[in-house]
C-alpha cells in the first residue's frame, strides 16, 4: 500500500509500505475513506521532538472495516468506522473514568502505525472504534474525520475549560482545533465566545462555528482586551489551542479567578511559573485529547447535520500529495489538509 | 496595644502600636481572643520573598467585635467572629463564585493589619467575618482558630483535589495544612488518605485525624510507593501543601490521568514544565484558599464537636513571647504555636 513516511525536517514521501495483517485477535485493518494532515504534525515535520525516524505519519482517520481478529465483537467487516489518535480498551479504570487517551493499554496511532495511507491496523479494535448505524454519504465524510482528532480535541477542550450555558470563553489559537473550540463552546451553550486571531479567513470560519466576538491583539495586549471585554475579570472559560509559552500564558492570564483554562496546544517548550499560577488561581487542566469519550456524540451531531467540523478543511489533495499538503499547512497557506485515498 | 512585628530575616519583636480604630463606615474593630503562627510566616522571617518592612504579622484571628462603623450589619459589639486570612466583600462575582480570596476588593490581612496582636482591624466586615451563635467556650477556641486558615486551606485542598467518597487521597507535606488536609478528606468520605511525612509525631496526629496510610520516602520514591498502592495508576486526588518545586512535581506524578492536585502550598520557585503536565493530563487547581466559602461549614463542625482542628496547636505561648513560636517552628520543634492575648 501507499502511505507517508517522515524522514527528517520538511522530508514527507509517500511510499509503498507493507500492507498491514491481523497481529493480535484484538486488531482490525481498516481502508481508510479518508485522511488528514494535523497541525500536531507539523511539530515533527518542522524537527521540533523529532521522533526517531522513519515515522509513518498520520493519526486521523475514517474508514471501512477490512478485516477483524478473532476477539473483536463491536465492529464488523464492511462496518464504517471512525476511532481516534490514541488506541485505548476503553474499559480500564482510566478509560472508565473518561481519559482514554491515557488508557494503561495506551498507544498512539502516530509513528508506529500512521494512518496517512491506505490501510491501517487499529489495534484493540472494540475499544477505539465507533461504527456508525449506516455507510454515511460521501457529503459527510469530511466532517466524521474532523471527529477523529480536531473536533474531538477541540471538544475536550471546551469541556476541560468547563464551557457551559451563560459563559464568556475565549479561544487562544485560531488553527482547526481552536476553530472547533468555538464550535463546541456554541454546542456546549456558551453565551460569548471571543476567538483570538488576527487571519481574516479563520476569523470569518470562527464566525460561521459561532464566535461572537474576535480579537486579533496577542500576548498583554490581547489579555487587556480580554479583560476589559469581561469587568476587569477575564472569561470563564479559556481554550488553549497553540502550545507555546506565550500561548500558555495568554491564556491563563485571560481567565479569571476560579476560571477555567482547557490546555490541548501540544506542549513546547513551556514552563508555567507556580508563583503566577498560585495567584492566577485558575483550574488547568489538558493534554492528548480524549477523543474516544466524545466519539459516539460526536458523530450523532454530524449525522443530523447538527453540525459541519470538516469545514475546516480548505484544501483536498489526494495521498500521494501529502508532501504538498505538509507545505501548505506549515506556510499557513491551508488551514487542514484532507488526503483522499 | 502589643503587636507583632517583622523587622527583617529572623528578627521579630512584639511592640506597642497603634491601637486599631474604625476607618471606614464598613470596618470593624476585634479584640483578639487568640491568635497563632502559620507556616507561610516562615517564609517572610527565613527572609524569602520578605515584603518591605516593618511587616505587621499574623493573619490568623478569631475575637470579641468592640466596635463597629455606621454600615456594618451582620457583625455587633460583643459578638465572637472567625474571619479568614483575606479580606473579601462576599458580594463580587467572584465571591460568589466561592473565591472569595480573589475578591475584587479584597487585601491580604498580614503586613498592614497583621492579627499576631490584642487588636485588628477587619475591613469590609459584614463580608470578612462570621459570627458564630454564641460565645463559645474557651476550649473550642484553639479548633475555631484553626478553622479561620489552616483547616480552611486544608479544606479548600481536599475540594479542589476533588476528595470525595471512595477516593483514594494522598497528602503531600505533613505541616499543619497538610495534616488538616487529612482530616477534610475524611470528612469528605474519602476511603483511603495517605499521608507522606516522616516525622513521628506528625504521622501520629495525621493517624489521629483519619490518615490509613503512611508514605516515609519522598520525591521520586514517595511518587513509586504510591503508584504501587494504588495498582500502578496512582491516587485520585492529591493535596500539596508545601510549595517548592520538589513537592509539587511529587503531587504531579502521585496523581492518576484525569485525576486532581490541589495546591496550597505557597509557591517559591516553582516552574511546572508544559510537557509533562501535558502528558500527565491532571487537573490543577490551586492559590490562597477562599477560607471565606468554608467558614459557616467548619464552624459548624467545631461547635458540635465532629472536628477538633486546633489539635495542630502543639505550643501555647503568650503573644509576648512570639519570637520563641517562631525559632520553635523553623526548628520544626512545633507544628503551630498558639499565641494568647
Amino acid at each position: 500500500m501507499r502511505g507517508v513516511v517522515l524522514y527528517g525536517p520538511g522530508d514527507v514521501r509517500v511510499e509503498q509500505r507493507d500492507d498491514p495483517k491481523i497481529q493480535k485477535p484484538t486488531d482490525a485493518i481498516i481502508r481508510l475513506a479518508a485522511t488528514c494532515i494535523c497541525g500536531s504534525d507539523l511539530w515533527p515535520y518542522r524537527g521540533i521532538d523529532l521522533p526517531q525516524q522513519p515515522v509513518f505519519m498520520g493519526h486521523e482517520y475514517v474508514g471501512i472495516v477490512e478485516d477483524v481478529g478473532a476477539e473483536v465483537r463491536n465492529v464488523r467487516r464492511g462496518d464504517f468506522v471512525v476511532g481516534s489518535f490514541v488506541i485505548s480498551d476503553n474499559s480500564c479504570e482510566i478509560c472508565g473514568a473518561g481519559y482514554q487517551s491515557r488508557c494503561v493499554n495506551g498507544e498512539f496511532v502516530s509513528g508506529t502505525i500512521g494512518t496517512q495511507a491506505e490501510y491501517a491496523r487499529i489495534p484493540l479494535a472494540d475499544g477505539t472504534l465507533v461504527a456508525t448505524p449506516e455507510r454515511p454519504s460521501d457529503d459527510l465524510i469530511p466532517h466524521l474525520l474532523a471527529v477523529s482528532d480536531v473536533l474531538g480535541t477541540g471538544w475536550f477542550a471546551a469541556d476541560a475549560a468547563c464551557v457551559g450555558p451563560g459563559k464568556t470563553v475565549a479561544i487562544v489559537g485560531d488553527g482547526a482545533v481552536g476553530l472547533l473550540g468555538v464550535l463546541a463552546a456554541r454546542q456546549m451553550g456558551a453565551e460569548r465566545v471571543i476567538l483570538m486571531s488576527r487571519h481574516a479567513d479563520r476569523q470569518r470560519l470562527g464566525r460561521e462555528f459561532g464566535a461572537t466576538d474576535i480579537v486579533t491583539e496577542r500576548g498583554e495586549e490581547g489579555v487587556t482586551r480580554i479583560k476589559e471585554m469581561t469587568k476587569g475579570l477575564g472569561a470563564h472559560s479559556v481554550i488553549e489551542a497553540v502550545g507555546t509559552q506565550e500561548s500558555m500564558m495568554q491564556a491563563i492570564r485571560s481567565t479569571r479567578p476560579g476560571g477555567y483554562v482547557g490546555f490541548v496546544g501540544v506542549s513546547h517548550d513551556v514552563a508555567i511559573p507556580g508563583g503566577e499560577l498560585f495567584m492566577a488561581e485558575v483550574h488547568l487542566m489538558g493534554g492528548p485529547a480524549p477523543v474516544r469519550r466524545f466519539l459516539p456524540k460526536l458523530i450523532d451531531l454530524v449525522l443530523d447535520g447538527t453540525i459541519q467540523p470538516g469545514k475546516v478543511f480548505d484544501q483536498t489533495l489526494p495521498l500521494e500529495q501529502a508532501a504538498e499538503g505538509y507545505r501548505a499547512m506549515d506556510e499557513r497557506r491551508a488551514i487542514k489538509t484532507l488526503l483522499t485515498t
